[in-house]
């Protein structure tokens, strides 16, 4: 590998603002087109380069292609879903019913990523404070997938409505391990200009100057947090 | 923003490649040079736009440049780094002493990013399974923080050796968040050609084609999980 003090040109580091600007979670647009199997290696091999407590990668990935799996799961998702519209009312639950929240069936590869909390790899180094950590590392992996994945134009949607007892089941994974994302990839008819939970009205993005404390919580900074954002005119830039 | 279906250019898919291979978890390299604050900006506001369930954005962050919090919270690291060395006996041991683990006094930025549970935005939308998933949507913030870090030449290194309870008196946010990551900020001397743990002889890397599993669990193949590594060589040109 070469000397990783290179900086990054200006194509290389708009590259990465464009993945981050321009992922989307897609659930509606998955075109049939094959994945082949060497872009699909290079996003598995993206998640394994993720960052993980005490190196330990507690990351496992089931691919998921064939298509009674994939609709075994869909029947997981639909009763998950029935259950999940149940706490909306009136508009509310119109608006959940019209959403497209999942495109197991339409996307041609389904990801499973667990984590093993027995995994010895690392020792426990950083893992006896806090012991969601190795959860954390593996959701680092899958969103460096997500990044990478879109870099290959390839659109992933995170399916968080599903039994996971159930999906453990029907993937035959043993108790130990955690599932932490079910995912689905695949080319796309497009990638939305924003969030289509946005689009469709569910919910708006929260101004980050609301979100950012100053050394201490609850210390926040109108000027400070304004000489912080006001030089995001470089994220439209980077996003073209 | 722009047509986003225009592909990335070779340049900007290698950015992305770069940024995954060519992140480290930095301990030991911080320089004491400012972080400028358009930098610190654009950073933020790429964890800003992860993925969350629900576009619930349950994060908040904190900036600490006070020199002395971050001796408060180093007083931390290193009570519970003592703690964490006593499970380790003879050689490992020795090892793990011989590791640094954290920089957080040497980085000129501390960011700790936290998990709002409560938070109303996104109106449960898909957390209705796994109660994780606003946890889940924190660590995407911070992945994408640190690969826009790592495009700007800024190390992170995540501090996970730090008794949360106490680091939320430090720091004073109230009982209902979780702190999900402690992050070390800064511009490095250089950046390892290799993770340090590995360097150290801590841990080696998990062969990727040893976790990849094809449709059902257990269901391990050697030739098909070769076509997808056999295509890796484009790791190694990905990261040039």
């Amino acid at each position: 590998m070469s000397n990783l003090r290179v900086p990054f040109s200006s194509d290389e580091r708009r590259g990465i603002y464009r993945a981050i600007y321009e992922r989307r979670d897609v659930r509606s647009h998955f075109l049939p087109t094959p994945v082949p199997d060497q872009v699909l290696g290079r996003i598995l091999d993206a998640a394994h380069h993720a960052p993980s407590v005490g190196f330990m990668q507690p990351w496992d990935f089931i691919i998921i292609q064939d298509e009674s799996v994939r609709r075994a799961v869909y029947v997981n998702f639909e009763r998950s879903n029935q259950q999940a519209a149940a706490i909306y009312q009136g508009e509310k639950r119109v608006l959940y019913n019209s959403l497209k929240l999942a495109g197991i069936v339409e996307a041609p590869v389904n990801l499973c990523v667990t984590c093993d909390h027995q995994r010895r790899k690392g020792s426990g180094l950083g893992r006896q404070s806090d012991s969601a950590t190795d959860l954390y590392s593996t959701v680092c992996a899958v969103q460096n997938l997500w990044l990478a994945a879109r870099a290959e134009s390839l659109g992933v949607g995170w399916v968080s409505i599903l039994d996971t007892h159930s999906l453990k089941e029907v993937l035959g994974i043993p108790a130990r391990f955690t599932v932490v994302a079910y995912l689905c990839v695949g080319f796309v008819s497009e990638f939305l200009l924003e969030p289509e939970l946005e689009i469709k009205g569910w919910e708006h993005r929260e101004s980050l100057a609301r979100l950012i404390h100053f050394d201490r919580w609850g210390a926040q900074d109108e000027n400070r947090a304004a000489a912080l954002i006001g030089s995001l005119r470089e994220r439209s830039t980077a996003a073209k």
